[in-house]
């Protein structure tokens, strides 16, 4: 809800101060929320815009009371739908987020894989690797750690790293542990420019942050990438977000969201 | 995109098959899309259900061509507002997690986050505890790790964790390196049979998972939140998104999301 306000927001050429209320689920803090809404109004002189997906009938009118203009962001969806389905809705208390005995086995996924990705980061543990769905490859502070938590987080998805260091770079090759697996791994990238600011942040001026080491390592690692035919993904410009759909895009993996 | 489809499709009592298309950006990209969604038609004789949130003009048109029942999701939220505004929206081309100059900033903070988040994950560093913003306590395995990192990655929220374990429980009290930090300390509670489930899984038949033992730690825990005013949670029946929610709501931090 948040993020697609946002985007809405941001089609209008003025500034929006946001707000978001999640889980209005009582009458008080429905009444709480429309007070908020009416004070505005009478501050300002404008009518707040609220855009809700408030599934019970009792809190929804409290909230339609106030003085905001209100936009249901659900049923501006369903009622298109409901016409090509020719088909009625149920009301249903749908949460998305909530656990229920049904998404609880898939909730407990989710945070196993979190679990895994910790014990597998950074090649900290070359053991259960036939229980990953992913190896993330490529060198230190490409951006390996924050992309596995993602996609454990968010898809369920076991997701393993391993790092290439400097002491690799001589003569690089794929480690024995990790040619069973020469189907699951994925190679991340990053600019050296890039590379050697994040790395400068965490020893400044050291011969491992400089351009020319980023340069050298990231080279050698796409040379690898090339020659083994692993998929591999620039970040320079991605957030965790595109990495992993792009990821989960890239090798065909069905997706576990819920 | 995808779970605000799913709630929608979930108001009907049918079963949906859901594909996701994510970054859809190049005409060759809609054009296999296209034909995936006609090819469909012809398989089913169904007219296969499209959510898009398409900005190209170019992209949209071809997409739009198919023989799918297509609807725009943002279109749908903007012409409301619109009209409510009294103003034209913009078409710029709107990525919500794309990294721009604007945003990088703000990306890596959350990404310092997580990495603060790991570095301060049961109690491993009570160094620069002046830095988080929350501090979670509770007993091993009640969810502080994924609550950490969640708020870390989704928020850009700086959050240490601090495990209360079985050997304090005789004289549990707030240890000394937390009193500082009072204001920011937020507690984890869960059911004793649900701990007890979880903690089955990592040692099974142990007396650290049994029913007996998580019913004596949650019990001391709890009157030690209740001792300090430590505001609290009992996360049995939420997910790591609804935990992240109410602590931002109960502890009254400004949201940084983008």
């Amino acid at each position: 809800m948040e993020v697609l306000g946002h985007a809405v927001l941001s089609q209008f050429p003025i500034e929006f101060v946001q707000k978001t209320y999640p889980f209005v689920e009582s009458r008080e803090r429905a009444e709480e929320i429309r007070a908020q809404i009416d004070a505005l109004f009478d501050s300002t002189g404008e009518r707040p815009i609220v855009f809700h997906s408030i599934v019970s009938e009792e809190i929804k009118h409290i909230i339609l009371a106030s003085r905001g203009f209100c936009h249901d962001v659900i049923e501006s969806l369903i009622t298109p739908l409901s016409e090509e389905l020719d088909m009625t809705p149920q009301a249903t208390l749908h949460r998305t987020h909530g656990l229920t005995h049904q998404n609880l086995a898939r909730y407990d996924a989710r945070i196993a894989a979190v679990e895994y990705a910790l014990a597998h980061d950074d090649g900290l543990s070359m053991r259960q690797l036939d229980e990953a769905q992913v190896i993330l490859l490529g060198v230190s502070r490409c951006g390996k750690t924050p992309a596995s938590l993602y996609l454990a987080m968010q898809f369920g998805l076991r997701v393993a790293n391993y790092p290439f260091i400097a002491d690799d770079m001589a003569s690089l090759d794929l480690p024995p542990g990790l040619q069973p697996y020469r189907q699951r791994l994925f190679g991340l990238t990053i600019s050296p420019e890039r590379l050697s600011r994040i790395r400068n942040e965490r020893r400044s001026g050291s011969s491992y942050a400089s351009l020319r080491q980023c340069r050298l390592e990231l080279g050698e690692v796409e040379q690898l990438f090339q020659r083994y035919r692993i998929p591999w993904l620039d970040t320079t410009n991605y957030s965790v977000e595109e990495i992993a759909t792009r990821l989960i895009d890239m090798m065909g993996i069905d997706r576990r969201i819920f």
